[in-house]
């Protein structure tokens, strides 16, 4: 993976991932000694939408390697108010730093940017598409919590539109999980996605209801759903409330349960759960850091 | 006040002060010597409202000591869009960075923010509440122009519902200084800020003609008074220009007179009067710098 | 130029010129050896206005020389908003870096921040006044692919308004450069200009005809035709087609004619001649870094 574009998880061999979260793992085991790895070493961040986690955590990623960011800024203080395509911008950055990282709005746009120029690109989330540094920390931090290996993992909430979840269960297929889905009707896994998974050989279970699967769960990955998904106001708050992870849930569940969420979060988890032990989803966030610095190592 | 929060200024003793003051000092008369103090170090800049000098100056800060920041940007392009609380933002961030500098727009939100995360948080401005670095680096600029001892300070403009001026008024009784307030009758001291200066023992006076007091200071520190305070436009320009500091004025004064402004200004202070030994409002603003490299360097 | 503004590329002599060109060229030959040229130093990005190549670029070389930046960010969120004055802007950051890059819409703002600073200003273009930098760029991408002796040069577009053209052009009368200009009737160049580069000792010719002269050129530089400039959207749309660059134009053309455009592009050069040896616009938009850093390190 030295000097290659990463735009999809689906790229990505076990082999491949597992060299990224063995070295992950390395660096957070003893972040120091990498300090120094990238002196000279500019990353720039194009982000044509907002974020905040994945921007900081790349920013320090890199610092954490002794290198720097050149940052594009907000769309409305760039060039492309000015009508510029992405291959043009693009071509332009890569002549200032060593690798891209981009966020962009529309599907595809990471793949058409690597094909204009010859640093690294890094896909950062391309609208409906896909945000593979996301799968690897997810990965990690399964892995540190839970372990890959017979892996049984539920996803709730919206697994209809959710990249993210699309992602990881992709990903996880890479190594044999036993995936349970649940969610509302409405907003159940696409038919294309679950018929990839079973291709990919997993093992695919639906269901409506959190309660009927908590208890057989190593790790519990709650995503957001989204207002605007319902017409109608009464019920997505019904829905809401039902996909909700709180500590009557988990009394039901095993004891080593690992709870995690992309974040940000807004009502899926209860704040009283983040006292828990089952509460991994900030330090998942925070391990977007030594996981980056892994790829970035490797990249570079 | 190693791996500390710094909420408030009152949170300070006078040997804490001096502490800061003493490393400032140093580090003003040899910067060269700190370039290398905290390498490795990266400072979260978690700016939910616009700031110029406070941001800019923390960034050269850590810098100036061989660290990084990484910067949350403006809230617009950050997930507090998407309904974050500030109790997940701040506990995601902790992970990217080794200290927190929080500027918010609601009173008590850096303390709230300190109590979620384990990194050290300074207060950057919370609202109506505090802002203790800006005392700091006032009570800097004052050791350095005019001495803290024996000090008799005037403190001119909108002292209702200026945090600057009740942050270094509280701070000064420390140091046993004679203040005199001086406002138009609708922006006087708050009676609970009066009662509290007595309280801690510090001498007060106010008025309501500034140049019946000018040749008594050793410091005059103004501020400004803003438009939105007064229902009608004639009155503001009225009191506004009764409070304006110009060159007629400073003929009064005593010749070391030291004027201060935590700036920006509009019209408080005439700009003839950069021109004179008076002026130390930048010199006020360039102390930034080494102040906030002092109080790094003592957190990290 | 040790410790001096760059505020007009008309400040520079064709020694100082060549000066910066040839330190460029060493840069390029080998980035390395100027890593750690400068540390410890800090470049304020003060950009009033959007701009992306020229922030980016300034940041990236300042960088690649081993320092930092700090940035005001946009005028938005700083203390713009709340009425301060250039001057007094400019004098509270020159205590924060070591050296000012400044754009702003007013022309001759550049020069006025200058005049209250001790530390350096680089003017990167100051609405329709002056952009130094991109000048210098511009002759260096010439240097480099066509040389600056002899030089037949055609600069194609918005000739009246193009703050870039004037400069360049001006610029290039130390070299004793031809010059054609061609563009629509309505964009001629200002009298005023023409009048200028002929005092210097300029040859200049006028034409409304691109196919006319573009077997004639060693570079043909390309400016975008505002469509803000026609009441009419059809008459521009006419103009934008007759000046447009494509191969089939370039079929008349020299085969080592060189290809400019300062960027961002929107219609002005068709992308099949991205695929061309002529198009040396995204290697001009990358000299920037060489060039800046080259400027820096004789600045600082």
């Amino acid at each position: 993976m030295r000097h290659d574009h990463l735009i999809s998880a689906k790229q990505l061999s076990r082999g491949d991932i597992e060299g990224v979260l063995d070295r992950a793992a390395e660096i957070a085991a003893d972040p120091g000694a990498f300090a120094e790895a990238h002196p000279d070493t500019l990353l720039g961040l194009l982000f044509f939408e907002p974020s905040t986690r994945t921007k900081m955590s790349f920013g320090a990623a890199m610092k954490r390697l002794g290198g720097g960011t050149i940052d594009m800024g907000s769309v409305d203080s760039s060039s492309v108010q000015k009508g510029e395509s992405l291959a043009d911008t693009v071509r332009v950055i890569e002549g200032y730093a060593d690798a891209l990282v981009l966020r962009h709005p529309s599907e595809g746009s990471a793949k058409l940017a690597s094909e204009f120029v010859d640093v690294p690109v890094i896909n950062a989330g391309d609208g409906a598409g896909q945000h593979p540094t996301q799968t690897l920390l997810d990965l990690h931090t399964i892995r540190e919590n839970a372990g890959l290996d017979d892996l049984t993992i539920g996803i709730v909430g919206d697994l209809k539109y959710g990249r993210t979840v699309h992602s990881l269960a992709h990903a996880l297929t890479n190594f044999g999980a036993t995936q349970h889905f649940i969610s509302p009707e409405s907003l159940r896994l696409p038919r294309g996605v679950r018929y990839d998974l079973r291709e990919a050989g997993a093992e695919v279970r639906e269901h409506a209801d959190i309660e009927a699967v908590v208890d057989r769960l190593d790790v519990l990955y709650v995503t957001r759903i989204q207002r605007e998904r319902f017409p109608d106001e009464n019920e997505y708050r019904q829905v809401a409330g039902e996909y909700r992870v709180d500590v009557d849930l988990l009394e039901s569940a095993a004891p080593g349960l690992t709870v995690m969420h992309p974040l940000p979060r807004v009502d899926e988890i209860a704040p009283e759960v983040d006292e828990t032990d089952h509460a991994t989803y900030f330090e998942q966030a925070h391990n977007g850091v030594p996981v980056r610095m892994a790829l970035l190592d490797q990249i570079l």
